[in-house]
Protein backbone atom coordinates (compact mmCIF):
# COMPACT_ATOMS: atom_id res chain seq x y z
CA UNK A 1 0.00 0.00 0.00
CA UNK A 2 0.89 3.47 -1.02
CA UNK A 3 0.50 6.32 1.76
CA UNK A 4 -2.32 8.44 1.09
CA UNK A 5 -2.47 11.17 -1.20
CA UNK A 6 -2.29 14.37 -0.03
CA UNK A 7 -5.00 15.94 -2.94
CA UNK A 8 -7.99 14.01 -4.32
CA UNK A 9 -9.67 15.14 -7.41
CA UNK A 10 -13.08 14.92 -7.16
CA UNK A 11 -15.44 14.28 -10.22
CA UNK A 12 -19.28 15.94 -9.93
CA UNK A 13 -21.73 13.36 -12.24
CA UNK A 14 -24.45 14.40 -9.77
CA UNK A 15 -25.82 16.52 -13.03
CA UNK A 16 -25.48 13.58 -15.27
CA UNK A 17 -24.95 10.49 -13.43
CA UNK A 18 -27.39 11.86 -10.85
CA UNK A 19 -30.18 13.40 -12.32
CA UNK A 20 -30.23 10.34 -15.04
CA UNK A 21 -31.60 8.61 -12.08
CA UNK A 22 -34.02 10.48 -10.48
CA UNK A 23 -37.44 10.11 -12.37
CA UNK A 24 -38.95 13.66 -11.63
CA UNK A 25 -38.05 15.95 -14.26
CA UNK A 26 -35.72 19.00 -13.92
CA UNK A 27 -36.03 22.34 -15.59
CA UNK A 28 -33.53 23.44 -18.01
CA UNK A 29 -33.10 26.63 -15.65
CA UNK A 30 -32.13 24.76 -12.50
CA UNK A 31 -30.00 22.49 -13.76
CA UNK A 32 -27.92 25.55 -15.09
CA UNK A 33 -28.29 26.58 -11.81
CA UNK A 34 -27.36 23.63 -10.27
CA UNK A 35 -23.72 23.33 -12.31
CA UNK A 36 -22.97 26.99 -11.57
CA UNK A 37 -23.17 26.05 -7.89
CA UNK A 38 -21.03 22.60 -8.11
CA UNK A 39 -18.49 25.47 -10.15
CA UNK A 40 -19.06 28.10 -7.27
CA UNK A 41 -18.23 25.46 -4.91
CA UNK A 42 -15.16 24.51 -6.21
CA UNK A 43 -15.15 21.60 -8.49
CA UNK A 44 -13.01 21.28 -11.28
CA UNK A 45 -14.18 18.67 -12.45
CA UNK A 46 -17.99 18.40 -13.60
CA UNK A 47 -20.18 15.59 -16.18
CA UNK A 48 -22.78 18.10 -17.12
CA UNK A 49 -25.01 16.26 -19.05
CA UNK A 50 -25.25 13.50 -21.96
CA UNK A 51 -25.70 13.91 -25.32
CA UNK A 52 -28.23 10.56 -25.87
CA UNK A 53 -31.41 9.96 -27.63
CA UNK A 54 -34.21 11.50 -25.51
CA UNK A 55 -35.90 8.44 -25.90
CA UNK A 56 -33.07 6.50 -23.89
CA UNK A 57 -32.84 9.63 -21.39
CA UNK A 58 -35.64 12.07 -21.43
CA UNK A 59 -33.88 13.99 -18.43
CA UNK A 60 -31.30 14.88 -20.64
CA UNK A 61 -32.48 15.72 -23.93
CA UNK A 62 -31.84 19.43 -22.98
CA UNK A 63 -27.98 19.17 -22.99
CA UNK A 64 -26.92 21.43 -25.23
CA UNK A 65 -28.81 23.90 -23.54
CA UNK A 66 -27.26 23.51 -20.26
CA UNK A 67 -23.82 23.66 -21.97
CA UNK A 68 -25.20 26.72 -23.14
CA UNK A 69 -26.76 28.50 -20.39
CA UNK A 70 -23.89 27.19 -17.87
CA UNK A 71 -21.13 29.71 -16.36
CA UNK A 72 -17.71 28.11 -17.30
CA UNK A 73 -14.85 28.88 -15.07
CA UNK A 74 -11.01 28.46 -16.27
CA UNK A 75 -9.43 25.77 -15.25
CA UNK A 76 -12.89 23.66 -14.63
CA UNK A 77 -13.97 21.00 -16.98
CA UNK A 78 -17.55 20.42 -18.22
CA UNK A 79 -17.96 17.01 -19.65
CA UNK A 80 -21.11 15.20 -21.49
CA UNK A 81 -21.77 11.20 -22.24
CA UNK A 82 -21.11 10.48 -25.43
CA UNK A 83 -22.48 6.96 -26.37
CA UNK A 84 -21.83 7.24 -30.52
CA UNK A 85 -20.63 9.69 -33.29
CA UNK A 86 -24.04 11.71 -33.61
CA UNK A 87 -24.17 12.31 -29.84
CA UNK A 88 -20.17 13.25 -30.38
CA UNK A 89 -21.29 15.69 -33.30
CA UNK A 90 -24.37 17.23 -31.17
CA UNK A 91 -21.67 17.44 -28.26
CA UNK A 92 -19.56 19.47 -30.86
CA UNK A 93 -22.08 22.12 -32.04
CA UNK A 94 -22.93 22.33 -28.37
CA UNK A 95 -19.39 23.52 -27.64
CA UNK A 96 -18.54 20.86 -25.03
CA UNK A 97 -14.65 20.36 -24.73
CA UNK A 98 -14.54 17.14 -22.57
CA UNK A 99 -16.59 13.76 -23.99
CA UNK A 100 -17.17 10.40 -22.08
CA UNK A 101 -17.61 7.13 -23.24
CA UNK A 102 -18.59 4.10 -21.67
CA UNK A 103 -18.42 0.61 -21.87
CA UNK A 104 -19.68 -2.35 -19.01
CA UNK A 105 -17.47 -5.08 -17.98
CA UNK A 106 -20.36 -7.29 -18.46
CA UNK A 107 -21.67 -9.17 -21.52
CA UNK A 108 -25.03 -9.07 -20.59
CA UNK A 109 -25.19 -5.55 -19.03
CA UNK A 110 -23.92 -3.51 -22.20
CA UNK A 111 -25.95 -5.36 -24.39
CA UNK A 112 -29.21 -4.44 -22.03
CA UNK A 113 -28.22 -1.02 -21.74
CA UNK A 114 -27.01 -0.31 -25.12
CA UNK A 115 -28.16 -2.90 -27.02
CA UNK A 116 -24.88 -3.94 -28.60
CA UNK A 117 -21.87 -6.11 -27.40
CA UNK A 118 -18.86 -4.94 -26.00
CA UNK A 119 -16.88 -5.37 -29.19
CA UNK A 120 -19.64 -3.27 -30.85
CA UNK A 121 -19.05 -0.73 -28.13
CA UNK A 122 -15.28 -0.40 -29.01
CA UNK A 123 -15.91 -0.78 -32.66
CA UNK A 124 -18.30 2.41 -32.02
CA UNK A 125 -15.71 4.16 -29.84
CA UNK A 126 -12.32 3.58 -31.78
CA UNK A 127 -14.54 6.48 -33.81
CA UNK A 128 -15.86 8.66 -31.47
CA UNK A 129 -12.50 8.85 -29.66
CA UNK A 130 -10.58 9.44 -33.14
CA UNK A 131 -12.97 12.28 -34.22
CA UNK A 132 -13.00 13.80 -30.33
CA UNK A 133 -9.17 13.57 -30.02
CA UNK A 134 -8.78 15.31 -33.64
CA UNK A 135 -11.29 18.15 -32.70
CA UNK A 136 -9.03 18.86 -29.97
CA UNK A 137 -11.17 17.06 -26.87
CA UNK A 138 -10.39 15.28 -23.72
CA UNK A 139 -12.20 11.85 -24.00
CA UNK A 140 -13.30 9.91 -20.29
CA UNK A 141 -13.82 6.80 -20.06
CA UNK A 142 -16.20 4.67 -17.43
CA UNK A 143 -15.82 1.28 -17.26
CA UNK A 144 -19.50 -0.18 -15.57
CA UNK A 145 -20.45 -2.84 -13.80
CA UNK A 146 -16.41 -3.33 -12.75
CA UNK A 147 -17.50 -4.46 -9.28
CA UNK A 148 -20.60 -6.97 -10.41
CA UNK A 149 -23.65 -6.91 -13.06
CA UNK A 150 -27.04 -7.11 -11.97
CA UNK A 151 -27.03 -9.66 -14.59
CA UNK A 152 -24.58 -12.18 -14.48
CA UNK A 153 -22.85 -11.26 -10.78
CA UNK A 154 -19.32 -11.08 -10.35
CA UNK A 155 -17.32 -10.07 -13.33
CA UNK A 156 -13.50 -11.35 -13.47
CA UNK A 157 -10.57 -9.09 -12.27
CA UNK A 158 -9.29 -10.46 -15.65
CA UNK A 159 -11.91 -8.70 -17.72
CA UNK A 160 -11.88 -5.53 -15.86
CA UNK A 161 -8.11 -5.23 -16.43
CA UNK A 162 -8.27 -5.86 -19.72
CA UNK A 163 -10.98 -3.65 -20.43
CA UNK A 164 -9.64 -0.58 -18.74
CA UNK A 165 -6.58 -1.08 -20.74
CA UNK A 166 -8.55 -1.23 -24.09
CA UNK A 167 -10.16 2.01 -23.51
CA UNK A 168 -6.90 3.65 -22.53
CA UNK A 169 -5.59 2.04 -25.74
CA UNK A 170 -8.44 3.98 -27.27
CA UNK A 171 -6.68 7.45 -26.22
CA UNK A 172 -8.88 7.95 -23.08
CA UNK A 173 -7.09 9.95 -20.93
CA UNK A 174 -8.65 8.19 -17.68
CA UNK A 175 -11.05 5.35 -16.92
CA UNK A 176 -13.48 5.73 -14.01
CA UNK A 177 -14.38 1.82 -12.69
CA UNK A 178 -17.68 2.03 -11.72
CA UNK A 179 -19.43 -0.06 -9.00
CA UNK A 180 -22.97 0.81 -11.12
CA UNK A 181 -24.91 -1.69 -8.79
CA UNK A 182 -23.08 -0.72 -5.33
CA UNK A 183 -22.62 -4.20 -4.79
CA UNK A 184 -18.70 -3.52 -4.20
CA UNK A 185 -16.92 -3.98 -1.08
CA UNK A 186 -13.21 -3.08 0.17
CA UNK A 187 -12.29 -6.24 -0.33
CA UNK A 188 -13.02 -6.27 -3.93
CA UNK A 189 -10.98 -2.87 -4.17
CA UNK A 190 -8.21 -4.26 -2.04
CA UNK A 191 -7.97 -7.52 -5.17
CA UNK A 192 -8.47 -5.29 -8.18
CA UNK A 193 -6.37 -2.48 -7.47
CA UNK A 194 -2.54 -3.91 -7.27
CA UNK A 195 -3.93 -5.85 -10.36
CA UNK A 196 -4.98 -2.78 -12.55
CA UNK A 197 -1.85 -0.47 -10.77
CA UNK A 198 0.65 -3.30 -12.58
CA UNK A 199 -0.16 -2.48 -15.65
CA UNK A 200 -1.46 1.07 -15.38
CA UNK A 201 0.01 4.03 -13.46
CA UNK A 202 -2.99 5.26 -10.99
CA UNK A 203 -3.01 8.65 -12.33
CA UNK A 204 -5.20 7.05 -15.46
CA UNK A 205 -7.29 5.34 -12.69
CA UNK A 206 -10.84 6.86 -11.35
CA UNK A 207 -12.82 5.14 -8.78
CA UNK A 208 -16.52 5.31 -9.64
CA UNK A 209 -18.68 4.08 -6.33
CA UNK A 210 -22.00 3.81 -5.18
CA UNK A 211 -23.45 3.65 -1.85
CA UNK A 212 -26.00 1.08 -2.25
CA UNK A 213 -25.00 -1.02 0.46
CA UNK A 214 -23.81 1.79 2.28
CA UNK A 215 -19.65 0.56 1.22
CA UNK A 216 -18.88 3.39 -0.82
CA UNK A 217 -16.73 5.39 1.52
CA UNK A 218 -15.02 1.84 2.93
CA UNK A 219 -14.15 1.38 -0.75
CA UNK A 220 -13.16 5.13 -1.26
CA UNK A 221 -10.36 4.56 1.93
CA UNK A 222 -9.50 1.20 0.45
CA UNK A 223 -8.47 2.71 -2.92
CA UNK A 224 -6.97 5.70 -1.28
CA UNK A 225 -4.48 3.44 0.63
CA UNK A 226 -3.28 2.48 -3.00
CA UNK A 227 -2.45 6.05 -3.27
CA UNK A 228 -5.49 6.47 -6.11
CA UNK A 229 -6.76 9.87 -5.94
CA UNK A 230 -9.57 10.47 -8.51
CA UNK A 231 -12.91 9.65 -7.35
CA UNK A 232 -16.44 10.53 -8.70
CA UNK A 233 -19.60 11.14 -6.42
CA UNK A 234 -22.96 13.06 -6.71
CA UNK A 235 -23.69 16.03 -4.91
CA UNK A 236 -26.62 14.99 -2.36
CA UNK A 237 -26.22 11.62 -3.63
CA UNK A 238 -28.86 12.36 -6.22
CA UNK A 239 -29.25 9.15 -8.43
CA UNK A 240 -31.20 5.68 -6.92
CA UNK A 241 -30.21 2.70 -8.21
CA UNK A 242 -32.61 1.03 -11.42
CA UNK A 243 -32.79 -2.28 -9.52
CA UNK A 244 -33.50 -1.12 -6.61
CA UNK A 245 -36.09 1.45 -6.66
CA UNK A 246 -35.94 2.58 -3.13
CA UNK A 247 -32.33 2.43 -2.70
CA UNK A 248 -29.21 4.96 -2.78
CA UNK A 249 -27.15 4.94 -5.98
CA UNK A 250 -24.19 7.52 -6.49
CA UNK A 251 -21.58 7.92 -3.90
CA UNK A 252 -22.72 12.01 -2.37
CA UNK A 253 -20.23 14.20 -2.57
CA UNK A 254 -20.34 15.92 0.57
CA UNK A 255 -20.16 12.92 1.77
CA UNK A 256 -16.98 11.89 0.19
CA UNK A 257 -15.72 15.57 1.07
CA UNK A 258 -16.40 14.98 4.63
CA UNK A 259 -14.00 12.06 4.71
CA UNK A 260 -11.59 13.31 3.35
CA UNK A 261 -11.17 16.11 4.91
CA UNK A 262 -10.97 14.38 8.19
CA UNK A 263 -8.28 12.79 6.50
CA UNK A 264 -6.57 15.88 5.56
CA UNK A 265 -6.45 15.57 2.18
CA UNK A 266 -7.26 18.44 0.04
CA UNK A 267 -9.89 18.95 -2.42
CA UNK A 268 -10.62 22.65 -3.27
CA UNK A 269 -13.90 22.06 -2.43
CA UNK A 270 -16.23 23.99 -0.26
CA UNK A 271 -18.60 21.05 1.59
CA UNK A 272 -21.24 23.09 2.54
CA UNK A 273 -21.69 24.71 -0.71
CA UNK A 274 -21.74 21.69 -3.00
CA UNK A 275 -24.65 20.44 0.46
CA UNK A 276 -26.35 23.87 -0.67
CA UNK A 277 -25.90 22.70 -4.26
CA UNK A 278 -28.36 19.76 -3.80
CA UNK A 279 -30.65 20.77 -1.85
CA UNK A 280 -31.66 23.56 -3.70
CA UNK A 281 -32.48 21.09 -5.99
CA UNK A 282 -34.37 18.50 -3.13
CA UNK A 283 -37.82 19.80 -3.73
CA UNK A 284 -38.18 18.66 -7.12
CA UNK A 285 -37.36 15.46 -6.32
CA UNK A 286 -39.82 13.76 -4.55
CA UNK A 287 -37.27 12.17 -2.16
CA UNK A 288 -35.02 13.33 0.75
CA UNK A 289 -31.26 13.38 -0.07
CA UNK A 290 -29.54 10.45 0.36
CA UNK A 291 -26.14 12.19 2.17
CA UNK A 292 -25.50 11.36 5.16
CA UNK A 293 -23.50 14.40 5.78
CA UNK A 294 -26.75 16.64 4.29
CA UNK A 295 -29.25 14.95 6.47
CA UNK A 296 -27.10 15.31 9.32
CA UNK A 297 -26.58 19.13 8.86
CA UNK B 1 -1.32 -3.50 10.66
CA UNK B 2 -2.93 -6.64 11.74
CA UNK B 3 -4.38 -8.75 8.89
CA UNK B 4 -7.98 -8.99 8.92
CA UNK B 5 -9.65 -11.02 11.38
CA UNK B 6 -10.85 -14.57 10.18
CA UNK B 7 -14.26 -13.45 12.41
CA UNK B 8 -16.02 -10.68 13.97
CA UNK B 9 -18.51 -10.61 16.78
CA UNK B 10 -21.51 -8.43 16.07
CA UNK B 11 -22.94 -6.87 19.40
CA UNK B 12 -26.85 -5.79 18.14
CA UNK B 13 -28.00 -2.68 20.23
CA UNK B 14 -30.89 -1.98 18.09
CA UNK B 15 -33.31 -2.98 20.49
CA UNK B 16 -31.88 -0.56 23.18
CA UNK B 17 -29.85 2.10 21.35
CA UNK B 18 -31.40 2.07 18.19
CA UNK B 19 -35.49 2.14 20.18
CA UNK B 20 -34.19 4.56 22.42
CA UNK B 21 -33.74 7.35 19.95
CA UNK B 22 -36.88 6.51 18.01
CA UNK B 23 -39.63 8.85 18.84
CA UNK B 24 -42.86 6.20 18.35
CA UNK B 25 -43.28 4.20 20.86
CA UNK B 26 -42.96 0.51 20.07
CA UNK B 27 -45.26 -2.01 22.16
CA UNK B 28 -43.59 -4.49 24.43
CA UNK B 29 -44.97 -7.24 22.45
CA UNK B 30 -43.21 -6.07 19.51
CA UNK B 31 -40.27 -5.29 20.97
CA UNK B 32 -40.31 -8.89 22.45
CA UNK B 33 -40.40 -10.42 19.35
CA UNK B 34 -37.86 -7.90 17.77
CA UNK B 35 -35.33 -9.11 20.04
CA UNK B 36 -36.56 -12.74 19.32
CA UNK B 37 -35.92 -12.53 15.34
CA UNK B 38 -32.43 -11.02 16.12
CA UNK B 39 -31.93 -14.14 18.38
CA UNK B 40 -32.87 -16.55 15.18
CA UNK B 41 -30.62 -14.17 12.98
CA UNK B 42 -28.03 -15.41 14.88
CA UNK B 43 -26.53 -12.51 17.30
CA UNK B 44 -24.46 -13.69 19.80
CA UNK B 45 -24.73 -10.85 21.80
CA UNK B 46 -27.92 -8.77 21.55
CA UNK B 47 -28.41 -5.59 23.77
CA UNK B 48 -32.52 -5.54 25.09
CA UNK B 49 -33.41 -2.82 26.92
CA UNK B 50 -32.15 -0.39 29.96
CA UNK B 51 -33.08 0.18 33.54
CA UNK B 52 -33.09 3.94 33.36
CA UNK B 53 -35.80 6.15 35.07
CA UNK B 54 -39.19 6.19 32.83
CA UNK B 55 -38.40 9.90 32.87
CA UNK B 56 -35.28 9.71 30.92
CA UNK B 57 -36.49 7.64 28.50
CA UNK B 58 -39.93 6.49 27.85
CA UNK B 59 -39.42 3.88 25.56
CA UNK B 60 -37.29 1.40 27.75
CA UNK B 61 -39.53 1.70 30.55
CA UNK B 62 -40.93 -1.83 30.13
CA UNK B 63 -37.18 -3.28 30.31
CA UNK B 64 -38.29 -5.73 32.74
CA UNK B 65 -41.43 -6.87 30.49
CA UNK B 66 -38.85 -7.14 27.55
CA UNK B 67 -36.44 -9.43 29.61
CA UNK B 68 -39.19 -11.46 30.90
CA UNK B 69 -40.68 -12.19 27.05
CA UNK B 70 -38.11 -12.77 24.96
CA UNK B 71 -36.75 -16.25 24.67
CA UNK B 72 -33.21 -16.80 25.40
CA UNK B 73 -30.81 -19.07 23.13
CA UNK B 74 -28.13 -20.45 24.85
CA UNK B 75 -24.54 -18.84 24.36
CA UNK B 76 -26.55 -15.36 23.49
CA UNK B 77 -25.89 -12.62 25.72
CA UNK B 78 -28.82 -10.71 26.44
CA UNK B 79 -27.57 -7.24 28.05
CA UNK B 80 -29.27 -4.47 30.14
CA UNK B 81 -27.84 -0.90 30.53
CA UNK B 82 -27.98 0.28 33.77
CA UNK B 83 -26.94 4.23 35.26
CA UNK B 84 -26.62 2.93 39.10
CA UNK B 85 -27.58 0.78 41.65
CA UNK B 86 -31.35 1.01 41.38
CA UNK B 87 -31.11 0.21 37.78
CA UNK B 88 -28.71 -2.93 38.48
CA UNK B 89 -31.01 -4.15 41.31
CA UNK B 90 -33.76 -3.78 38.81
CA UNK B 91 -32.02 -5.57 36.16
CA UNK B 92 -31.12 -8.64 39.01
CA UNK B 93 -34.76 -8.80 39.41
CA UNK B 94 -35.63 -8.81 36.00
CA UNK B 95 -32.95 -11.98 35.59
CA UNK B 96 -30.37 -9.84 33.90
CA UNK B 97 -27.08 -11.68 33.63
CA UNK B 98 -25.23 -9.02 31.13
CA UNK B 99 -25.51 -5.27 31.97
CA UNK B 100 -23.63 -2.14 30.81
CA UNK B 101 -22.16 1.14 32.21
CA UNK B 102 -21.25 4.13 30.46
CA UNK B 103 -19.77 7.49 30.73
CA UNK B 104 -18.88 10.21 28.28
CA UNK B 105 -15.43 10.95 27.14
CA UNK B 106 -16.52 14.77 27.23
CA UNK B 107 -17.49 16.84 30.49
CA UNK B 108 -19.96 18.21 28.65
CA UNK B 109 -21.74 15.63 27.37
CA UNK B 110 -21.61 13.39 30.26
CA UNK B 111 -22.77 16.44 32.53
CA UNK B 112 -25.98 16.85 30.10
CA UNK B 113 -26.47 13.84 29.58
CA UNK B 114 -26.76 11.99 32.62
CA UNK B 115 -26.23 15.60 35.18
CA UNK B 116 -23.11 14.17 37.44
CA UNK B 117 -19.35 14.44 36.06
CA UNK B 118 -17.39 11.97 34.88
CA UNK B 119 -15.71 11.79 38.04
CA UNK B 120 -18.85 11.09 39.91
CA UNK B 121 -20.41 8.65 37.32
CA UNK B 122 -17.03 6.54 38.56
CA UNK B 123 -18.06 6.97 41.80
CA UNK B 124 -20.91 5.26 41.18
CA UNK B 125 -19.80 2.63 38.76
CA UNK B 126 -17.53 1.35 41.21
CA UNK B 127 -20.05 0.10 43.25
CA UNK B 128 -22.57 -1.06 40.54
CA UNK B 129 -19.65 -2.93 38.95
CA UNK B 130 -18.53 -4.68 42.19
CA UNK B 131 -22.30 -5.63 43.05
CA UNK B 132 -22.67 -7.07 39.81
CA UNK B 133 -19.86 -8.98 39.27
CA UNK B 134 -20.52 -10.17 42.93
CA UNK B 135 -23.85 -11.19 41.60
CA UNK B 136 -22.29 -12.80 39.07
CA UNK B 137 -23.32 -10.93 35.98
CA UNK B 138 -20.73 -9.87 32.96
CA UNK B 139 -19.91 -5.74 32.89
CA UNK B 140 -19.70 -4.06 29.64
CA UNK B 141 -18.38 -0.55 29.47
CA UNK B 142 -19.45 2.13 26.38
CA UNK B 143 -17.00 4.98 26.28
CA UNK B 144 -19.55 7.99 24.43
CA UNK B 145 -17.82 10.37 22.62
CA UNK B 146 -14.86 8.97 22.39
CA UNK B 147 -14.70 10.48 18.68
CA UNK B 148 -15.90 13.73 19.19
CA UNK B 149 -18.54 15.84 21.61
CA UNK B 150 -22.00 17.86 20.01
CA UNK B 151 -20.78 20.76 22.80
CA UNK B 152 -17.05 20.61 22.83
CA UNK B 153 -16.06 19.32 19.97
CA UNK B 154 -12.93 17.14 19.44
CA UNK B 155 -11.39 15.06 22.59
CA UNK B 156 -8.39 13.81 23.14
CA UNK B 157 -6.65 11.18 22.36
CA UNK B 158 -5.05 10.61 26.25
CA UNK B 159 -8.88 11.25 27.95
CA UNK B 160 -10.23 8.33 25.78
CA UNK B 161 -6.75 6.15 26.49
CA UNK B 162 -7.33 7.04 30.44
CA UNK B 163 -11.08 6.60 30.50
CA UNK B 164 -11.05 2.99 27.91
CA UNK B 165 -7.92 1.86 31.13
CA UNK B 166 -10.55 3.13 33.87
CA UNK B 167 -13.11 2.04 32.60
CA UNK B 168 -11.46 -1.91 32.37
CA UNK B 169 -10.10 -1.02 35.56
CA UNK B 170 -13.42 -1.33 37.16
CA UNK B 171 -13.49 -4.52 35.94
CA UNK B 172 -15.73 -4.51 32.98
CA UNK B 173 -14.72 -7.22 30.38
CA UNK B 174 -14.88 -5.04 27.43
CA UNK B 175 -14.98 -1.29 26.77
CA UNK B 176 -17.24 -0.17 23.39
CA UNK B 177 -15.53 2.90 22.41
CA UNK B 178 -17.98 4.94 20.62
CA UNK B 179 -18.42 7.68 18.40
CA UNK B 180 -22.00 8.62 20.20
CA UNK B 181 -22.61 11.73 17.52
CA UNK B 182 -21.22 9.90 13.70
CA UNK B 183 -18.38 12.18 13.31
CA UNK B 184 -15.35 9.78 13.46
CA UNK B 185 -13.63 9.50 10.51
CA UNK B 186 -10.79 6.85 9.83
CA UNK B 187 -8.14 9.39 10.33
CA UNK B 188 -9.61 9.28 13.73
CA UNK B 189 -9.49 5.31 13.86
CA UNK B 190 -6.40 5.36 12.63
CA UNK B 191 -4.90 7.62 15.03
CA UNK B 192 -6.81 5.86 18.33
CA UNK B 193 -6.46 2.20 17.68
CA UNK B 194 -2.45 2.14 17.96
CA UNK B 195 -2.62 4.07 21.13
CA UNK B 196 -5.44 2.39 22.56
CA UNK B 197 -3.55 -0.91 21.78
CA UNK B 198 -0.47 0.18 23.45
CA UNK B 199 -1.76 -0.96 26.62
CA UNK B 200 -4.72 -2.95 25.99
CA UNK B 201 -5.37 -5.83 24.33
CA UNK B 202 -7.78 -5.61 21.29
CA UNK B 203 -10.21 -8.41 22.76
CA UNK B 204 -11.04 -5.47 25.42
CA UNK B 205 -12.34 -3.24 22.82
CA UNK B 206 -15.38 -3.12 21.42
CA UNK B 207 -15.99 -0.27 18.51
CA UNK B 208 -19.33 1.62 18.27
CA UNK B 209 -19.97 3.91 15.27
CA UNK B 210 -22.92 5.84 14.02
CA UNK B 211 -23.29 6.65 10.73
CA UNK B 212 -24.53 9.97 10.71
CA UNK B 213 -22.01 11.02 7.83
CA UNK B 214 -21.70 8.33 5.96
CA UNK B 215 -18.10 7.24 7.63
CA UNK B 216 -19.29 3.70 9.77
CA UNK B 217 -18.03 1.17 7.34
CA UNK B 218 -14.97 3.23 6.44
CA UNK B 219 -13.93 3.38 10.17
CA UNK B 220 -14.79 -0.43 10.56
CA UNK B 221 -12.64 -1.06 8.00
CA UNK B 222 -9.58 1.30 9.40
CA UNK B 223 -10.48 -1.06 13.06
CA UNK B 224 -10.28 -4.13 11.09
CA UNK B 225 -6.99 -3.75 9.63
CA UNK B 226 -5.55 -3.41 13.36
CA UNK B 227 -7.04 -6.89 14.14
CA UNK B 228 -10.43 -5.00 16.05
CA UNK B 229 -13.17 -7.90 16.03
CA UNK B 230 -16.66 -7.14 18.13
CA UNK B 231 -18.41 -4.12 16.44
CA UNK B 232 -21.88 -2.62 17.81
CA UNK B 233 -24.42 -2.10 15.37
CA UNK B 234 -28.22 -1.37 14.81
CA UNK B 235 -30.60 -3.50 13.35
CA UNK B 236 -32.14 -1.25 10.34
CA UNK B 237 -30.11 1.60 11.27
CA UNK B 238 -32.57 1.87 14.13
CA UNK B 239 -32.07 4.88 16.35
CA UNK B 240 -31.75 8.64 14.81
CA UNK B 241 -29.44 11.35 16.24
CA UNK B 242 -31.05 13.27 18.96
CA UNK B 243 -28.74 16.31 17.44
CA UNK B 244 -30.08 16.36 13.70
CA UNK B 245 -33.46 15.55 13.52
CA UNK B 246 -33.37 14.04 10.38
CA UNK B 247 -30.15 12.45 10.85
CA UNK B 248 -29.26 8.39 10.84
CA UNK B 249 -27.60 7.52 14.19
CA UNK B 250 -26.28 3.69 14.70
CA UNK B 251 -24.24 1.79 11.92
CA UNK B 252 -27.34 -0.46 10.14
CA UNK B 253 -26.21 -4.14 11.05
CA UNK B 254 -26.97 -5.20 7.78
CA UNK B 255 -24.57 -3.08 6.31
CA UNK B 256 -21.75 -3.66 8.54
CA UNK B 257 -22.89 -7.36 7.84
CA UNK B 258 -22.89 -7.34 3.91
CA UNK B 259 -19.22 -5.18 3.85
CA UNK B 260 -17.97 -8.25 6.40
CA UNK B 261 -19.13 -11.15 4.47
CA UNK B 262 -17.13 -9.40 1.15
CA UNK B 263 -14.41 -9.46 3.21
CA UNK B 264 -14.61 -13.47 3.97
CA UNK B 265 -14.89 -12.37 7.75
CA UNK B 266 -17.07 -14.84 9.38
CA UNK B 267 -19.65 -13.89 12.02
CA UNK B 268 -22.01 -16.59 11.82
CA UNK B 269 -25.36 -14.18 11.14
CA UNK B 270 -27.94 -14.76 9.02
CA UNK B 271 -27.65 -11.01 7.27
CA UNK B 272 -31.20 -10.58 5.49
CA UNK B 273 -32.64 -12.38 8.56
CA UNK B 274 -31.64 -9.33 10.68
CA UNK B 275 -32.95 -7.18 7.94
CA UNK B 276 -36.44 -9.28 8.29
CA UNK B 277 -36.51 -8.20 11.86
CA UNK B 278 -35.64 -4.52 11.59
CA UNK B 279 -38.48 -4.37 8.50
CA UNK B 280 -40.79 -5.57 10.94
CA UNK B 281 -40.88 -2.81 12.82
CA UNK B 282 -40.48 -0.69 9.74
CA UNK B 283 -44.32 0.50 9.94
CA UNK B 284 -44.43 1.75 13.26
CA UNK B 285 -41.30 4.11 13.16
CA UNK B 286 -42.87 6.59 11.06
CA UNK B 287 -39.51 7.05 8.44
CA UNK B 288 -38.01 4.67 6.43
CA UNK B 289 -34.86 2.41 8.01
CA UNK B 290 -31.45 3.82 7.16
CA UNK B 291 -30.00 0.91 6.57
CA UNK B 292 -28.84 1.09 2.44
CA UNK B 293 -28.31 -2.45 2.72
CA UNK B 294 -32.17 -2.71 3.95
CA UNK B 295 -33.23 -0.21 1.15
CA UNK B 296 -31.71 -1.77 -1.91
CA UNK B 297 -33.09 -5.53 -1.03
Amino acid sequence: MATLPSAVSVVEVGPRDGLQNESALISTADKIAFVDRLTNAGLRAIEVSAFVSPKWIPQLKDAADVFAGITRRPGTRYSALVPNLIGLERALGAGVTDVAIFTAASETFNQRNTRRSIEESFATYRDVVREALSAGLRVRGYLSTAFGCPFEGPVSTEQVVALTERLLSLGVFEVAVSDTIGVAHPGQVRALLPRLLATIPSTRIALHFHDTRGTALANVLAALDFGMATFDASAGGLGGCPYAPRASGNLATEDLLYMLRGLNIETDVAIDAVSDAALALAPQLGHPLPSRYTQAR
